[in-house]
């Protein structure tokens, strides 16, 4: 049944760490622990109410705790280490170009950095010709949201609820889920419904229904809004943290042509599903759509080295052509960063990732996730492309109630984490959703091994559901 | 007359770049540059109006250029290589940690980032004690902000005209100078004029004057503006890009005090000035002040890899200590960024780098630049501390006529540029300004040969100045 491509390194088969002894994970841990808890300010949390698990330590789809345990990443830690951890080709990458050339300011020009764009540009659609680099994702939505705005000369900006853009304050005014809400601001962000064929928003019953009144609701509040005030619109291709649900099919086609209608620019995020992710290089080519701008990060050199950017087509590029771009940032461009994506890439294709990924979903998880669906009572919705799953789990199959409520946590969904967690796997959570999530080169045994203990911990949450 | 700490490498001392062959260096250089033509979109720049220098090497405080140059570099690149290129404690750093751990999600805890911002809080007041990293200077501030909005339940924030906090959106909005004009936006941030003594806004003929009838301005813009909207004050403590204008005595101080009066949060950006550039490693040590918040970036790891970050005291990270911070980023403390931090830090004090960038300006850059003013009639005046300095160009040393107007450059600007580099010295040019930024452990021999070449060049602006 299953045909997967499996070139692997051995550390990449997550047979042990490749470089530190146990007594060293041990002490590196108790160490990196007691020293975070005094003076580490950690992201979207109160700092007194967590306990951070310490990495220590990592090869391929495995990571070490700081108390000696090995645990299989089906998170890629943030969703971002595609490649696997420690793939030699990329820390040799690293370790070659520190050695070469570090660092250098973005106004000059490094072969480092030139051949990265030149890679990147090459994976995109013909008219996408340059990057502009950045240190992550939220600053590419902001720069290509400034690009969009004077390269049109409007203001307004739609995005869909139920996404992620970032965390920075423009970033995070275009994000659709609650992490917004106490950061809301006077943006010019205007956000619309997206298709949701789950839970639909449009009382839609079929995956057609669901496209066509999704863009019915879009096209209306562009109307209702001037679209000829609308800069730009951007859109996950597949939304990640928000509950990777996949666009049914012709919504992408219909957002792409309510662009050109209105001269809007479409902004495509593929930070979380772009390089690899979803078994195509970018998530937008499953829908047959070429966006006007990309925006990218994590994937593209497995998050190594901070990097993100904006990839341009040529009308946007030209707009920047005489007239200066207000924008940039001191490390766009680190040669550091882009050794590694051009490491990344490299190893991603000789190595045949995507097509990897492709298979993993589509021989794999698919059918398994399909099976728990069967099998389990609060298993409400599965879903996802190539390497990027989410299992949706409610109270009650038919009313789809969630088990956490939307913008909050369960009790039972950190017992389920820390269940697999103890079994030696660790899933992203999400509100009342596991996502699977697993580096792209996972082999069978490992990926196998995984989705055996995400079927065990559902029993858990089976207890909250009707049967 | 000199007695610098000097203590080098090798390579430091910039004698040969450590890796690369010459004709490997000139390969890399034409392919760097035709494809950064390509597919490179630049930071603040009109694109097909640049014609980018490129870098193919580097060592200690030297350059090389694609066409074979050794060149001095008096900008550290864009004042960031505090350390200079390939310092081998450094490099050997990120080698290592990229074969431990190049990765690991924000929300596990990890030693490397736990030991940087040990490191990090050491150096600043008792009372600050929590890091939260970011990937460099724009978000750093932008989360600051946040921060303080969040901790006073206040939205207004106060920054000075001519200054620099970063190119995203609402970092850009709090810049003061003409990058943010295009950018303009209701970010709620209100500009003050700030204590420039050289340009004075307020008719001071004296440095006193000038502290005291600065600080009367902004007492009473805080009044009009309602001091109780106000939720920080953001500011450089020796302003870079905008013309490293040391504060006047005093100045710093009554910013201190208004701030306590009204219970805003003040926020030190260090990004530039932070990490031994002025000769301290915290520029707002020289006015005995203590800010709530500082955010740094760049000299933190001399910009080996993007790391930036906000410090806090106690009382910010207090309110967040029971409910959640709305705010994070992917790379949060990315482990190969700590490292390069920890042995940044590690060999600045190690090679007393700090103390060395103290004599340096003191003992060597300071009498030869004032030595400049007397000699040069369009020098019009000269400043700075440490390794950090302008020069100011002027028409006419009386009427202080910029050489090139406000937000605008000069062909003549350009040619002083040229000439020094053709002479193989680089510095940082801005409006009608040159800056010396050398690294920090720049030799006696390197800095007098660069101010040799500044000197020289210095006869060309002679010629469109009043003698």
């Amino acid at each position: 049944m299953i045909c997967m491509v499996d070139v692997h390194t051995p550390a990449a088969a997550g047979l042990s760490p490749s470089s530190s002894k146990p007594e060293e994970r041990l002490a590196a841990g108790r160490t990196g622990y007691a020293l975070d808890r005094q003076h580490v300010f950690h992201s979207w949390s109160a700092q007194k109410a967590i306990e951070p698990m310490t990495v220590v330590d990592a090869a391929g789809s495995w990571i070490w705790d700081g108390e000696g345990n090995r645990i299989l990443d089906l998170a890629s830690q943030l969703v971002f280490t595609n490649a696997g951890h420690k793939h030699p080709k990329i820390i040799a990458a690293i370790q070659e170009q520190a050695q070469r050339l570090c660092t250098v300011a973005p106004q000059h020009a490094n072969d480092a950095r030139s051949e990265a764009a030149r890679l990147i540009t090459e994976l995109l659609p013909d008219d996408i010709n340059h990057v502009f680099f950045t240190n992550g994702g939220a600053d590419a939505n902001e720069h290509a949201v400034r690009m969009a705005r004077l390269h049109t000369g409007r203001r307004k900006v739609f995005s869909a609820y139920r996404s992620y853009h970032g965390g920075t304050q423009l970033a995070v005014n275009l994000t659709g889920d609650p992490r917004r809400i106490p950061n809301d601001d006077d943006a010019a962000v205007v956000h619309f419904l997206p298709a949701y064929p789950y839970r639909s928003y449009f009382s839609a019953e079929t995956q057609e229904q669901e496209s066509e009144r999704a863009l019915t609701h879009l096209r209306s509040m562009l109307l209702l809004e001037g679209p000829d005030q609308v800069a730009a619109l951007i859109l996950e291709s597949v939304p990640g943290t928000a509950g990777i649900y996949v666009p049914p099919v012709g919504y992408m086609q219909g957002v792409r042509e309510l662009c050109d209608e209105f001269g809007i620019v479409f902004i495509a995020d593929e930070v979380m599903a772009g390089f690899g992710r979803t078994g195509k290089w970018f998530a937008f080519e499953h829908f047959g759509i070429e966006p006007d701008i990309v925006t990218f990060a994590k994937g593209v050199n497995s998050g190594y080295v901070p990097l993100g950017g904006v990839a341009m087509d040529d009308a946007v590029y030209n707009t920047f052509a005489e007239k200066p771009y207000p924008g940039g940032l001191t490390y766009s461009g680190h040669p550091l960063a882009a050794a590694a994506a051009v490491a990344n890439i490299g190893a991603m294709r000789e190595e045949q990732m995507v097509e990897n990924a492709a298979a993993l979903g589509q021989e794999l998880i698919a059918p398994r996730l399909q099976q728990m669906l069967a099998d389990h009572p609060s298993v409400g919705d599965v879903r996802g492309l190539g390497a990027f799953w989410a299992i949706e789990l409610v109270r009650d199959q038919q009313t789809k109630e969630p088990l956490a409520p939307y913008g909050q946590t369960h009790p039972v969904m950190n017992q389920l984490v820390a269940s697999a967690k103890s079994q030696g796997v660790l899933p992203f959570m999400n509100m009342n959703r596991l996502h699977i999530c697993p580096p792209l080169n996972i082999t069978t045994q490992d990926i196998t091994f995984g989705l055996n203990v995400i079927d065990d911990v559902l029993s858990i949450s089976d207890q909250h559901a009707t049967p």
